[in-house]
């Protein structure tokens, strides 16, 4: 009888980015009960991608110390766009070769559990608002600073996937329509052009030119300058460093306030490497959501800092893949 | 019988704006049997406003041969920040003195029958989904183009009224962070700064300044200079004018991509005045969402006119509560 109610209760979550798989068995209440990554080694292919998508699954499980047939289910969060209803990968640039693929059906075959397939980044954000920062809210927006902006909404308890599969693709939004910086898209003046940790990083290339004392010029000539660094630098008072995070503050809160002038969330937040640059730059985010917001909006929406770090992706993955096995 | 099937299937739609109320009964395939408008008098006050909000709902029904035991229910659309719950007024430039009136309870006591109170932006656009351009629709976003722009979206069927009633206030998000207009908020580089039909028409003044030759000279001399003027003029091929209304387009596909690019709908519609710029205005759009949006969104969604004119808000007020009665 004990064994029957942990049959119940248990989720795979599994988050398939272009370069690692995250996976862990997450438990009822959303706390993770194992963490392993591996290698994708995407450009394999997708034959091959299911092979070590079961191994790593395996290795969770042991991990965990939980049998195949405890899992209720499992929730494959993936990168790109994705069909969910058929579980089709459509146009995912991180996984070449992949698009077309029946992943979530294909999966489950492989796993032996219903699965359900999401785009990453709205796992993430259903991670955080099932388990993480936001859950005890009803709505939630979250932005994951990285190579690109990730972003994804919940909006009543549900993830909002859009017409398309294509809902919080917010890093594409427009925020300089004149004379904006190129996006890695092709397109100009989309906050991913300027906030993403890529991005910040080319900023500071460019600003080096101009001030070359900064003390963010040793590491560009020794290959270590990450946009990690660059916060690291603006807490340590660095003038250009201050200078490229609160810009990149500006256009972040720029974006929020956007976002909340849209689906008016009960709470935005900010995940990635960057949130390393803490609460100063979190303060800046929300002054500037309150300068380019209307005052109702920015006045009643919390603004906060994740809280699952690299985890919030499976944990998510696992939480919409028990929401859809049990309902609301 | 008969008379019992009709009973249960008109509901009452009121459209209430800072100037005007419209309202009309509307049967239960979102068919309306009256259009009748009356001057709101908002100076007056909530308490005078409930007087001719009952007025107008009786000449609706008069005008439509419908006695008061055949609405079903009522639906009250009203310029501003609703909270929709307890049907109360919380922010409402263009109603002076109804901040925290209990609006959605009086009218319901005034007018007897079952009342839903919700924001008339939202109103229309959820017209346009039951009963106008996005009848065939699952979600769809409306931009009303006036003296601001106003905006609602409908995702999965239902309106999208965010965490404090303020979704879809998308005139409001930023488009160009630096050099940005000044927008009637107070804030700068926000959508309705260079696209409602006031911003369009201040554009022209200042324009004027540098380009006097332009037909658009005696308009704004006899002091009838108004954005469907501007619209006019472009289309019979004034330079200035058509300058003018491509740079609008410009900023409404901005727009439009950036909403696309958060909530993913199936169609995207323009109203208001200004529609009467005609196809090439609507073309124009179009191109500009394909040039900012991802080719995944803009390649997917459709742009169109609305097709229900000044009586979307009261239909699709009507339609809100049909739904509130009913269900899905």
């Amino acid at each position: 009888m004990g064994s029957e109610v942990r049959r119940s209760s248990c989720y795979l979550g599994l988050d398939l980015g272009g370069t690692n798989i995250k996976a862990g068995v997450v438990d009822d209440s959303g706390r993770p009960l194992s963490s392993v990554s591996g290698a994708t080694r995407a450009a394999l292919g997708p034959e091959a991608g299911l092979d070590i998508l079961g191994e790593v699954a395996t290795r969770a499980l042991a991990a965990g110390g939980v049998d195949w047939s405890e899992i209720a289910a499992v929730g494959l969060g993936a990168a790109g766009t994705l069909d969910a209803a058929e579980g089709r990968v459509v146009d995912a640039s991180n996984l070449p070769g992949w698009d077309g693929f029946p992943l979530g059906p294909r999966a489950q075959e492989r796993l032996g559990r219903p699965t359900v397939l999401l785009n990453d980044a709205n796992a993430a954000a259903f991670g955080e608002y099932w388990a993480g920062a936001g859950r005890s809210t009803g709505s939630l927006v979250l932005f994951t600073l990285g190579t690109g902006i990730g972003c994804g909404i919940v909006e009543s308890g549900r993830i909002l996937e859009g017409r398309h599969g294509l809902g919080g693709e917010c890093g594409h939004m427009t925020i300089q329509m004149d004379g904006g910086r190129p996006c890695s898209c092709g397109k100009t003046g989309h906050l991913e052009a300027y906030a993403s940790a890529t991005s910040v990083v080319r900023r500071a290339v460019e600003a080096l030119e101009a001030e070359p004392d900064s003390s963010l010029r040793a590491s560009l000539e020794d290959g270590s300058l990450s946009c990690r660094v660059i916060a690291e630098r603006a807490v340590e008072g660095d003038r250009l460093a201050s200078r490229l995070m609160r810009e990149t503050a500006r256009c972040l809160g720029i974006g929020a306030a956007n976002v909340m002038q849209t689906v008016d969330p009960e709470l935005v937040l900010f995940g990635g490497g960057m949130i390393a640059a803490g609460s100063s730059f979190l303060k800046a985010i929300r002054a500037e959501v309150s300068e380019h917001a209307s005052p109702a909006v920015s006045g009643r929406t919390r603004v906060e800092f994740a809280a699952l770090g690299g985890e919030a992706g499976f944990i998510g993955a696992a939480g919409w893949a028990r929401k859809a096995t049990i309902g609301p």
